[in-house]
Protein backbone atom coordinates (compact mmCIF):
# COMPACT_ATOMS: atom_id res chain seq x y z
CA UNK A 1 0.00 0.00 0.00
CA UNK A 2 1.18 3.68 -0.71
CA UNK A 3 -1.03 6.12 -0.07
CA UNK A 4 -0.31 9.47 -2.09
CA UNK A 5 -1.03 12.01 0.75
CA UNK A 6 -3.84 12.29 3.58
CA UNK A 7 -7.41 13.57 2.60
CA UNK A 8 -8.20 14.89 5.45
CA UNK A 9 -8.60 14.38 9.20
CA UNK A 10 -12.04 14.33 10.90
CA UNK A 11 -12.41 16.09 14.06
CA UNK A 12 -15.27 15.88 15.92
CA UNK A 13 -17.11 19.19 17.54
CA UNK A 14 -19.92 19.59 19.89
CA UNK A 15 -21.85 22.06 16.98
CA UNK A 16 -20.39 23.47 13.59
CA UNK A 17 -22.15 26.36 14.16
CA UNK A 18 -19.16 27.19 16.52
CA UNK A 19 -16.26 25.34 15.14
CA UNK A 20 -16.83 26.94 11.98
CA UNK A 21 -15.75 30.33 12.80
CA UNK A 22 -12.70 29.25 14.47
CA UNK A 23 -11.40 26.94 11.71
CA UNK A 24 -12.48 30.14 9.02
CA UNK A 25 -9.74 31.94 11.24
CA UNK A 26 -7.01 29.37 12.49
CA UNK A 27 -6.93 28.42 8.43
CA UNK A 28 -7.88 31.66 6.72
CA UNK A 29 -9.88 30.35 4.23
CA UNK A 30 -13.81 29.86 4.39
CA UNK A 31 -16.11 26.63 4.86
CA UNK A 32 -16.10 25.16 1.41
CA UNK A 33 -19.13 22.52 1.80
CA UNK A 34 -21.39 21.51 4.70
CA UNK A 35 -22.79 17.95 3.89
CA UNK A 36 -25.13 15.68 5.86
CA UNK A 37 -23.84 12.38 6.01
CA UNK A 38 -26.62 9.90 7.33
CA UNK A 39 -25.09 6.70 6.84
CA UNK A 40 -22.35 8.02 9.78
CA UNK A 41 -24.84 10.21 11.84
CA UNK A 42 -23.09 13.42 11.30
CA UNK A 43 -23.33 16.54 9.68
CA UNK A 44 -19.71 17.47 8.39
CA UNK A 45 -17.77 21.03 7.17
CA UNK A 46 -15.14 21.11 5.14
CA UNK A 47 -12.11 23.31 4.57
CA UNK A 48 -9.00 22.93 2.46
CA UNK A 49 -5.51 22.97 3.52
CA UNK A 50 -2.86 22.28 0.88
CA UNK A 51 -3.44 18.47 0.07
CA UNK A 52 -5.56 18.48 2.97
CA UNK A 53 -9.02 18.63 4.10
CA UNK A 54 -10.31 19.48 7.56
CA UNK A 55 -13.50 17.84 8.11
CA UNK A 56 -15.46 18.75 10.98
CA UNK A 57 -17.77 16.29 12.44
CA UNK A 58 -20.78 17.26 14.32
CA UNK A 59 -22.76 14.13 15.62
CA UNK A 60 -26.64 14.23 14.59
CA UNK A 61 -27.55 11.19 16.90
CA UNK A 62 -25.82 10.63 20.47
CA UNK A 63 -25.77 6.73 19.91
CA UNK A 64 -23.67 7.36 16.12
CA UNK A 65 -20.01 7.03 16.03
CA UNK A 66 -19.35 10.52 16.33
CA UNK A 67 -22.04 10.89 19.24
CA UNK A 68 -20.38 8.48 20.98
CA UNK A 69 -16.78 9.53 21.02
CA UNK A 70 -17.03 12.67 22.07
CA UNK A 71 -19.19 11.64 25.01
CA UNK A 72 -16.33 9.48 25.90
CA UNK A 73 -14.05 11.55 24.67
CA UNK A 74 -14.69 14.96 24.31
CA UNK A 75 -14.02 16.98 21.05
CA UNK A 76 -11.14 16.36 19.58
CA UNK A 77 -8.92 14.78 16.37
CA UNK A 78 -11.16 11.42 15.33
CA UNK A 79 -9.87 10.02 12.60
CA UNK A 80 -6.79 10.37 9.69
CA UNK A 81 -8.00 9.74 6.23
CA UNK A 82 -5.02 8.42 3.49
CA UNK A 83 -5.67 8.46 -0.40
CA UNK A 84 -5.35 5.54 -2.42
CA UNK A 85 -5.66 4.11 -5.33
CA UNK A 86 -7.25 0.28 -5.51
CA UNK A 87 -8.98 0.50 -2.16
CA UNK A 88 -10.27 -3.05 -2.45
CA UNK A 89 -6.44 -4.21 -2.72
CA UNK A 90 -5.43 -2.08 0.07
CA UNK A 91 -7.76 -3.18 2.20
CA UNK A 92 -7.21 -7.05 0.95
CA UNK A 93 -3.13 -5.95 1.57
CA UNK A 94 -3.61 -4.62 5.43
CA UNK A 95 -5.83 -7.98 6.02
CA UNK A 96 -3.19 -10.38 5.25
CA UNK A 97 -0.61 -8.22 7.18
CA UNK A 98 -2.81 -8.32 10.50
CA UNK A 99 -4.69 -5.71 10.68
CA UNK A 100 -8.05 -5.73 11.65
CA UNK A 101 -10.84 -3.98 9.33
CA UNK A 102 -14.33 -2.10 10.20
CA UNK A 103 -15.24 -2.06 6.73
CA UNK A 104 -14.33 -5.37 4.55
CA UNK A 105 -15.58 -3.54 1.88
CA UNK A 106 -15.49 -0.08 0.56
CA UNK A 107 -18.84 2.24 1.31
CA UNK A 108 -19.62 5.65 0.12
CA UNK A 109 -18.51 8.33 2.28
CA UNK A 110 -18.68 12.39 2.08
CA UNK A 111 -17.53 13.98 -0.85
CA UNK A 112 -18.58 11.00 -3.18
CA UNK A 113 -15.70 9.22 -1.85
CA UNK A 114 -15.26 5.54 -1.63
CA UNK A 115 -14.02 4.48 1.91
CA UNK A 116 -13.17 2.14 4.45
CA UNK A 117 -11.69 2.12 8.10
CA UNK A 118 -9.17 0.49 9.99
CA UNK A 119 -9.71 -0.84 13.22
CA UNK A 120 -8.06 1.34 16.14
CA UNK A 121 -7.05 -1.85 17.91
CA UNK A 122 -4.41 -2.89 15.65
CA UNK A 123 -3.12 0.60 14.45
CA UNK A 124 -2.07 1.61 17.44
CA UNK A 125 -4.72 3.75 18.87
CA UNK A 126 -5.55 6.05 15.42
CA UNK A 127 -9.40 5.27 13.54
CA UNK A 128 -7.71 5.15 10.10
CA UNK A 129 -9.92 5.73 7.21
CA UNK A 130 -8.66 5.20 3.59
CA UNK A 131 -10.47 6.50 1.02
CA UNK A 132 -10.39 6.24 -3.13
CA UNK A 133 -11.61 9.00 -4.79
CA UNK A 134 -13.23 6.93 -8.17
CA UNK A 135 -13.79 10.54 -10.27
CA UNK A 136 -10.50 11.52 -10.75
CA UNK B 1 -3.14 33.40 9.56
CA UNK B 2 -2.75 31.01 6.89
CA UNK B 3 -1.12 28.29 7.03
CA UNK B 4 0.33 26.37 4.03
CA UNK B 5 -0.25 22.87 4.74
CA UNK B 6 -0.10 20.32 7.57
CA UNK B 7 3.36 19.99 8.58
CA UNK B 8 2.82 16.71 10.46
CA UNK B 9 0.58 15.15 12.47
CA UNK B 10 1.74 14.20 15.91
CA UNK B 11 1.20 10.50 16.93
CA UNK B 12 1.77 8.73 20.71
CA UNK B 13 2.57 5.49 20.60
CA UNK B 14 4.02 3.22 23.54
CA UNK B 15 7.02 2.04 21.80
CA UNK B 16 8.84 3.41 18.43
CA UNK B 17 10.12 -0.21 17.89
CA UNK B 18 6.64 -1.51 17.25
CA UNK B 19 5.04 1.29 15.73
CA UNK B 20 7.69 1.90 12.92
CA UNK B 21 6.91 -1.44 10.95
CA UNK B 22 3.54 -0.73 11.46
CA UNK B 23 3.44 2.72 9.44
CA UNK B 24 6.12 1.64 7.73
CA UNK B 25 3.29 -1.14 5.71
CA UNK B 26 0.31 1.54 5.93
CA UNK B 27 2.39 4.23 4.26
CA UNK B 28 4.76 2.49 1.90
CA UNK B 29 7.79 4.59 2.69
CA UNK B 30 10.11 4.02 5.27
CA UNK B 31 11.09 6.09 8.63
CA UNK B 32 13.88 8.39 7.41
CA UNK B 33 15.10 10.02 11.07
CA UNK B 34 14.66 9.20 14.43
CA UNK B 35 15.19 11.99 16.95
CA UNK B 36 15.00 12.54 20.20
CA UNK B 37 14.07 16.05 21.53
CA UNK B 38 14.63 16.44 24.98
CA UNK B 39 13.26 19.24 26.20
CA UNK B 40 9.24 17.56 25.10
CA UNK B 41 10.81 14.13 26.68
CA UNK B 42 10.01 12.29 23.52
CA UNK B 43 12.00 10.31 20.98
CA UNK B 44 10.45 10.85 17.56
CA UNK B 45 10.42 8.75 14.26
CA UNK B 46 9.33 10.88 11.17
CA UNK B 47 7.37 9.45 7.76
CA UNK B 48 6.61 11.73 4.47
CA UNK B 49 3.32 11.11 3.07
CA UNK B 50 2.47 14.10 0.68
CA UNK B 51 3.05 17.25 1.73
CA UNK B 52 2.66 15.74 5.24
CA UNK B 53 4.96 14.19 7.77
CA UNK B 54 3.83 11.80 10.46
CA UNK B 55 5.96 12.31 14.15
CA UNK B 56 5.72 9.06 15.84
CA UNK B 57 5.64 10.17 20.07
CA UNK B 58 7.41 7.90 22.33
CA UNK B 59 7.73 8.92 25.98
CA UNK B 60 11.06 8.98 27.64
CA UNK B 61 9.60 10.24 30.85
CA UNK B 62 5.91 8.82 32.24
CA UNK B 63 5.90 12.82 33.89
CA UNK B 64 6.55 14.47 30.34
CA UNK B 65 3.38 15.24 28.33
CA UNK B 66 3.42 12.13 26.00
CA UNK B 67 3.49 9.99 29.09
CA UNK B 68 1.06 11.70 30.40
CA UNK B 69 -1.16 11.79 27.39
CA UNK B 70 -0.82 7.81 27.14
CA UNK B 71 -1.88 7.47 30.42
CA UNK B 72 -4.75 9.49 30.25
CA UNK B 73 -6.11 8.65 26.51
CA UNK B 74 -3.92 5.41 25.75
CA UNK B 75 -2.07 5.55 22.33
CA UNK B 76 -3.62 7.73 19.70
CA UNK B 77 -3.39 11.07 17.93
CA UNK B 78 -1.84 13.82 19.83
CA UNK B 79 -1.53 17.18 17.71
CA UNK B 80 -1.91 18.52 14.51
CA UNK B 81 0.96 21.07 13.20
CA UNK B 82 0.31 23.74 10.30
CA UNK B 83 3.39 25.14 8.50
CA UNK B 84 3.27 29.12 8.49
CA UNK B 85 5.33 32.16 8.00
CA UNK B 86 6.54 34.68 10.36
CA UNK B 87 5.50 32.56 13.47
CA UNK B 88 5.67 35.01 15.96
CA UNK B 89 2.78 37.58 14.12
CA UNK B 90 0.68 34.17 13.53
CA UNK B 91 0.42 34.10 17.76
CA UNK B 92 0.07 37.33 18.24
CA UNK B 93 -2.92 37.01 15.79
CA UNK B 94 -4.14 33.62 17.47
CA UNK B 95 -3.99 35.60 21.24
CA UNK B 96 -5.82 39.02 19.95
CA UNK B 97 -8.73 36.45 18.87
CA UNK B 98 -9.11 34.88 22.00
CA UNK B 99 -6.93 31.96 21.70
CA UNK B 100 -5.22 30.44 24.79
CA UNK B 101 -1.51 29.80 23.67
CA UNK B 102 0.64 27.17 25.71
CA UNK B 103 3.90 28.89 24.30
CA UNK B 104 3.83 32.61 24.42
CA UNK B 105 6.57 32.66 22.26
CA UNK B 106 8.21 30.28 18.97
CA UNK B 107 10.24 27.49 21.09
CA UNK B 108 12.73 24.74 19.07
CA UNK B 109 11.41 21.79 18.15
CA UNK B 110 12.12 18.32 16.43
CA UNK B 111 14.24 18.82 12.89
CA UNK B 112 15.16 22.25 13.78
CA UNK B 113 11.53 23.93 13.29
CA UNK B 114 10.29 26.83 15.65
CA UNK B 115 7.12 25.71 16.89
CA UNK B 116 4.41 27.08 19.68
CA UNK B 117 1.59 24.67 20.55
CA UNK B 118 -1.75 26.19 20.98
CA UNK B 119 -3.86 25.49 24.11
CA UNK B 120 -6.56 22.57 23.21
CA UNK B 121 -9.24 24.58 25.70
CA UNK B 122 -9.63 27.30 23.14
CA UNK B 123 -9.29 25.10 19.98
CA UNK B 124 -12.07 22.86 20.41
CA UNK B 125 -9.77 19.98 22.07
CA UNK B 126 -7.13 19.56 19.17
CA UNK B 127 -3.51 20.03 20.62
CA UNK B 128 -2.55 22.53 17.37
CA UNK B 129 0.84 23.63 16.87
CA UNK B 130 2.51 26.10 14.40
CA UNK B 131 5.59 25.77 13.05
CA UNK B 132 8.06 27.51 10.45
CA UNK B 133 10.91 26.38 8.78
CA UNK B 134 13.23 29.01 9.06
CA UNK B 135 15.51 27.27 6.97
CA UNK B 136 13.91 27.58 3.85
Amino acid sequence: MKPSHIEHIGIAVKTLDEAIPYYEKLLGTECYAVEEVKDQRVRTAFFKIGQTKIELLESTDPEGPVGKFIEKKGEGIHHIAFAVEGLENALEEAKESGIRLIDEKPRMGAEGLHIAFLHPKSTFGVLTELCEDKNK
